[in-house]
C-alpha cells in the first residue's frame, strides 16, 4: 500500500536525526538499530522500514554532503582554465564545510565512515577529483603539498571542536583568506 | 628472576610493531591481544607479560608522540616574545608531524585513539597547549582559525595517504613556507 510521501519523507528524517545524535554520542560501530528505535520510542522494525542496515543511515546521512562535493566539482570544470577552476572549487569547499560542519564533525574521525566511503566509489571519486583539481595541472611536491594543505585544513578546521562558538561567515571569510594566502604558493611555481 | 634489559625491551618493541601493522589493517577496536600474539608466533601469556591491555600498548604507540609534542611545547614557552613562543611551536610541530607521519596516518581517524587521548589529561593537555600558543596572544577569529588550519593542516597533510610519496625534506619545506604564509593573516592582525 503506498504511503503518503510526506509522512515516509519525515519519519526517515527523524531516525537520521535520532541516529545523528546517537553516532555523536557513542560512535557509528557502538550505535544499534535497536538504540535508535529505542530513542525514537519505535520498534525496530518500524525503523527497518525505513533503513534495511546502519550502513544505509550512514550513507543516507553523509549523502548530501557528497552531493554537495559532487555539485562543486561539476561546477568547477565547466570553469576555462585550471586557475579559475580551482578558485571555483576552494570556494564551494568552504561553502559545503561549513554548511555540513556539524555533521563532519560527527563523522570526520569515524573510522566506519571512512570504511564505507572507500567502499562507495561515488563517493571516492568526488573526494579523488577534489584533489586532483586543488592540486591543479603541476603536480609538483609544492601543489601537492599545498593543495593538501587547503583540503585537510578546511575540513579540519571547520569541524575543529574548539571553534564551535565561530559562526559561518566569520569562519566563511577566514578559511577564503587562509586559502587565498596558501594559493600564492602554488602561483610562485607556475 | 630478572631478565636482561635489551631482550625484554627488544620483546616490547616487536608487540609495539606487529599491534601497530595490525592496527592498520584493521583499526584499534577490532585487534585483539589474542591476534598480536598470533602474529609474533607467541602465546597471549607472553604479550600480556609486556603488557597489561590493549590500552597499554596504544599508550606505548602514542606515547613518544606526545614526549615530543611536550617537548616543543616546553621549548616554545621559553621563548621570549608570543610571536617567537609561535615560531618554534610551529616548527617543532612540522617536525614532529613528519616524524611520526606513519604511526599518526594509522591513529589519526581512530576513535579508540581519540577517547584514550581525552582520558589521559597528560596528553590532552598537550594539545590543548599546542592549540593555545599557535593561536598567540590575540584570540580574535582571525587569529583562531588560521591557528586551527595551521595545526590541522600540517597533521591532515603529514599523513595524507596520497602524500605517502614525498619524502620527509620536501614536505618538511613546504608545510614551513605554508605556516608562514598563514602567519601573514596572523601578523596583518597584531
Amino acid at each position: 500500500m503506498a504511503k503518503p510521501v510526506a509522512q515516509r519523507g519525515s519519519a526517515r528524517a527523524r531516525v537520521i536525526d535520532a541516529a545523528l545524535r546517537l553516532f555523536a554520542e557513542h560512535g557509528v560501530h557502538a550505535t544499534s538499530l535497536q538504540m535508535i528505535a529505542d530513542d525514537l520510542g519505535v520498534t525496530k522494525a518500524a525503523v527497518y522500514y525505513q533503513f534495511h542496515s546502519k550502513d544505509d543511515i550512514v550513507v543516507a546521512v553523509v549523502q548530501p554532503i557528497f552531493n554537495d562535493l559532487s555539485r562543486v566539482v561539476r561546477i568547477a570544470a565547466t570553469m576555462p582554465t585550471a586557475v579559475s577552476a580551482r578558485d571555483a572549487l576552494i570556494s564551494g569547499l568552504i561553502d559545503t564545510s561549513i554548511a555540513h560542519r556539524h555533521v563532519m564533525a560527527v563523522f570526520s574521525d569515524d573510522p566506519v565512515v571512512h570504511a564505507l566511503v572507500k567502499e562507495h566509489p561515488e563517493f571516492s571519486d568526488v573526494t579523488e577529483a577534489l584533489a586532483d583539481m586543488v592540486t591543479g595541472e603541476h603536480r609538483d611536491v609544492v601543489n601537492r603539498v599545498t593543495g593538501s594543505m587547503i583540503i585537510t585544513g578546511i575540513f579540519g578546521t571547520s569541524t575543529d571542536p574548539r571553534l564551535a562558538d565561530v559562526d559561518d561567515d566569520q569562519m566563511r571569510t577566514v578559511l577564503s583568506h587562509c586559502s587565498q594566502q596558501l594559493l600564492k604558493l602554488c602561483a610562485a611555481e607556475v
